[in-house]
């Protein structure tokens, strides 16, 4: 199985912590997104959508959206919930990670790390985007973990960006329930603290 | 079953045709989201989200998100594939709607059809987002139905935002496929065609 990222990319880390820590073998393969690897003809012909990660296997089947290769690669395993309304719960979290959460938080740090805006510069439509992401979050790991009491693909997708709020110029300190979960996540995958 | 939705969003009305197609019991509970409904400190209570559409249940419980909705709903039937790697497939297209296509389409009509913009006025960044998301989608849909040759919840997702697109003044005459595909899913939702 090959795995296409680029480690700038929450999106992309977060497909290979659960191959590490399912113990899927792989092979990741470097994906330039501010070279414009992801609009070559080549990428293209592999992912129309024009976006990493992309898992390829052997046989030519590939499969995109970090979330959709999370819930696959995860399948059977403690990672998703065996109780059908925790399961749900989950998927709730997943989706709205990618339409709340992550055009919000991790557009902001793309903004400011790759593209030299200043924080103070940034769109306030933008900022109150991600405060309103992270209150939601805030509210819900005031217990810790997102679903069932344990750690699940919710968590996993949603420290990917989390962790670095910090790059974007957003502060953590407000958010003190994010902070211990955020610490509480990494234990459980092995990742050192995020800078 | 309660189903708390606006029937002016494609996303409150695919949970409604699931619902109907899987023959789920529910009633729906009008929520105006131009008047602010969605920000309510009761709907808030319900949703900290303050998004439409949320299931809930007489015992309280209750489940936000669109296709996280569907998949709870929809879990056992044929609407998902049986095959693991289709199923991942179907999901892929589940949160690409959300990210890609949802942002771009729905926004547009939500501009032109309830802010009173005229299409021509139309962001050109929004305007190349919904281009883009109509290529993707009718490479999709060349052979018909997104995966398994047979309507799957990805077909409902999709196709609620796409048979508006003449809401915000985008044709779809470049998009044969997609024409075509929208009158089989529609013929299978026992739709009419919309306007």
């Amino acid at each position: 199985m090959e795995i296409w990222g680029d480690r700038i990319s929450g999106n992309c880390l977060k497909v290979q912590w659960i191959a590490d820590r399912l113990g899927l073998q792989h092979r990741w393969i470097d994906v330039d997104i501010l070279a414009g690897d992801t609009r070559s003809p080549a990428f293209l012909a592999m992912n129309p959508a024009g976006q990493v990660p992309l898992v390829r296997w052997p046989d030519g089947r590939t499969l995109a959206q970090s979330n959709a290769i999370l819930l696959h690669l995860a399948e059977g395993s403690a990672l998703i919930p065996a109780d059908a309304f925790t399961r749900a719960k989950m998927l709730e979290w997943l989706f709205w990670e990618q339409y709340s959460h992550e055009p919000a938080v991790a557009v902001a740090r793309f903004r400011v790390l790759y593209q030299g805006q200043s924080p103070d510069d940034l769109d306030p439509a933008l900022l109150a985007k991600c405060a309103a992401a992270l209150t939601r979050l805030e509210a819900g790991v005031a217990d810790g973990f997102l679903v069932g009491r344990r750690l699940s693909l919710a968590d996993v997708a949603l420290v990917a960006y989390t962790r670095m709020a910090g790059d974007a110029g957003l502060s953590l300190d407000p958010f003190p329930a994010i902070r211990r979960w955020i610490g509480l996540v990494e234990a459980e995958l092995g990742l050192p603290p995020y800078r």
